[in-house]
């Protein structure tokens, strides 16, 4: 019975998708005599949490009740009052929690306080889920860096491209319309400088009502050419271009002047440092990115620990070709021992392709 | 009904797995009044076929029974007498066939017969499972040429080996038992001499009672080494050196009076002709083939058109390195539309790693 209303309650959570974060996504359900009675989840950034959502769209009374939250009450004053006096004011029996919340506000503190009401609380109930549900959230109000979700597209022998550089398109539309997906979800996009030279690209998001994410360059000497869509189309979704103190100030002027913020980070061999890059933005409230940079930007970003989640798109066929570009490059690991490894892969079929993904261990 | 009993005797028929080639794996099982009163399978190259087989485990008389089969009875007289006639002399009132039977000697000759002796035949149960249980039979009896798995292990980013070449082991100890389970089913194992030269492999079925399939060794010039284990270890499997008129005479001496058979094949491109190479494989039995050629052999093998099957083991790990070997080098295709594609893509999961299997369209 738990694991069935919790269930409802982490598909109530998924519809805040895009739209809460850095917020979590959160579920509720309330149910009495073995009926819902209320549901509701977070919407908006900022807004009201699930469980108040669903005390607002009760359909009768609710003392007495269980309530199935995905994740923990919160306990403190933030945007909003802490959830969990409202649970007591409103004398639910019984909570039902998937999730703790690992912000160091709460984490524990919502179950302490229910429990010294005299509530009832069950937690742990579908947790693994309830976790991934808050991959992004759970990295981010821990580390303050954003949650880092590196996406390749290859043949089924890791090519991303034919040995003439042909790329568009390896995958089939299903696949890039689950990426367009996850561009939705996500708060931040990043690209190497090179991919911008290269493909001039939009990196926006083409679903329809979906929601542009922040589009983060990486480009230490600042060579973006001023005709680049990200450049020139800021009023589709907001540019950073992250830079170091090797770029031009004048071509820092020009670009802030066309409405692109300019990020100067850390250098480090004589490139961006990305950590530092990842503090800047979680600074900015970005919680995560998906990483669609070339093969040098992809290894830089394993070299340096910020890849927390890989997805692997791959296509059934095969393209061969000794110098034909493969998704992650630079100077690679040397010894096997050294290899990134991943856990919890998983497969899912798109269409006629294969995503695997995993996290970086 | 008809797909139970069709599943069981699809079962049996594996048991004859890597001990029949190149004839097809057979199962058959006999129901009267809804229980099965026999089983048999084909078990050894040449001998009883798995209608005999079941005929002679029978416990009680089969006359008015269903037989179900996995591939349209033999209607012609081979290594034993048809097993259509033998089906009419039991009296069996109605077969149940998986596939047809695509041997031009009998390709529908056996439903025929058996229909005319006034028997019922309902064909084409669990057909996709049948005919893939047979692939190998399928390809080979009508091409003559062996039906060619190329095989391959690779990180998640599409690596063979680290930059600096280690490659042992990159997918863990489940799929290279895996592989060593397709070694014991396919009557052949082929690589390049390039792979020789590197790795000095034994290139044997290392599982207990397992079976070694022959060598072969695409070598167009004959620069094996003679210290080689497929050379010098002739007593643990046959080996065959596929090499041109390049060869040195003398060479090819040597190595036949050390047990190795030298095919010479024709030139294409200066190298060995694959196609060519296929036609004399087949003259010589050899129906299947697994190709665990590095990246160029591969290429050149499916730029020939030989390959049937690929799989490819995916380990959950990252290598990066714009120099690191891919599983498909060579020249490669130039424009995408040129790409080999894949059809009926499966995924299997192997401990930590996933395996892959397409067929070339």
């Amino acid at each position: 019975m738990n694991k069935k209303y919790m269930k409802i309650a982490i598909d109530l959570a998924k519809k805040g998708k895009g739209k809460v974060n850095p917020n979590p996504l959160v579920g509720a359900v309330i149910v009495k005599n073995e009926k819902i009675i209320a549901e509701g989840y977070h919407m908006v950034y900022g807004e009201a949490h699930a469980e108040v959502n669903a005390f607002n769209n009760a359909t009768c009374d609710v003392e007495g009740a269980t309530m199935y939250v995905t994740l923990e009450p919160c306990s403190h004053f933030g945007k909003t009052p802490p959830c969990a006096d409202k649970i007591i004011e409103k004398k639910i029996k019984r909570v039902v929690i998937g999730s703790l919340d690992p912000n160091p506000l709460v984490a524990g503190n919502g179950i302490k306080k229910l429990k010294e009401a005299g509530i009832e609380v069950e937690a742990g109930v579908l947790e693994s889920e309830c976790n991934e549900l808050n991959e992004v959230f759970m990295k981010y109000i821990v580390s303050k860096k954003p949650f880092v979700v590196m996406k390749c597209a290859m043949s089924l022998d890791g090519k991303i491209a034919t040995s003439y550089g042909e790329s568009k398109w390896i995958t089939g539309e299903a696949s890039r319309g689950d990426v367009h997906e996850t561009r939705n979800e996500l708060s931040g996009i990043m690209v190497g400088v090179n991919t911008v030279i290269k493909d001039n690209p939009e990196l926006t998001c083409r679903i329809e009502n979906g929601r542009n994410p922040v589009r983060i360059i990486v480009d230490s000497t600042l060579r973006i050419p001023l005709e680049s869509k990200v450049v020139t189309e800021v009023y589709k979704a907001k540019t950073i271009i992250a830079t170091t103190k090797k770029a031009s100030e004048d071509k820092i002027k020009i670009l802030e002047d066309k409405g692109v913020t300019i990020l100067i980070v850390n250098l480090k061999n004589d490139k961006v440092d990305l950590n530092d890059l990842m503090i800047k933005l979680g600074e900015l409230k970005i919680d995560s990115i998906l990483l669609e940079g070339g093969a040098t930007l992809n290894f830089s970003a394993l070299d340096e620990g910020i890849v927390d989640k890989v997805q692997m798109y791959i296509a059934p066929k095969i393209i061969g070709g000794e110098m034909s570009k493969t998704p992650v490059g630079g100077n690679g690991i040397e010894a096997l021992k050294d290899a990134y490894k991943l856990r919890n892969l998983t497969t899912r079929v798109l269409g006629d392709d294969i995503l695997i993904e995993g996290y970086i261990e």
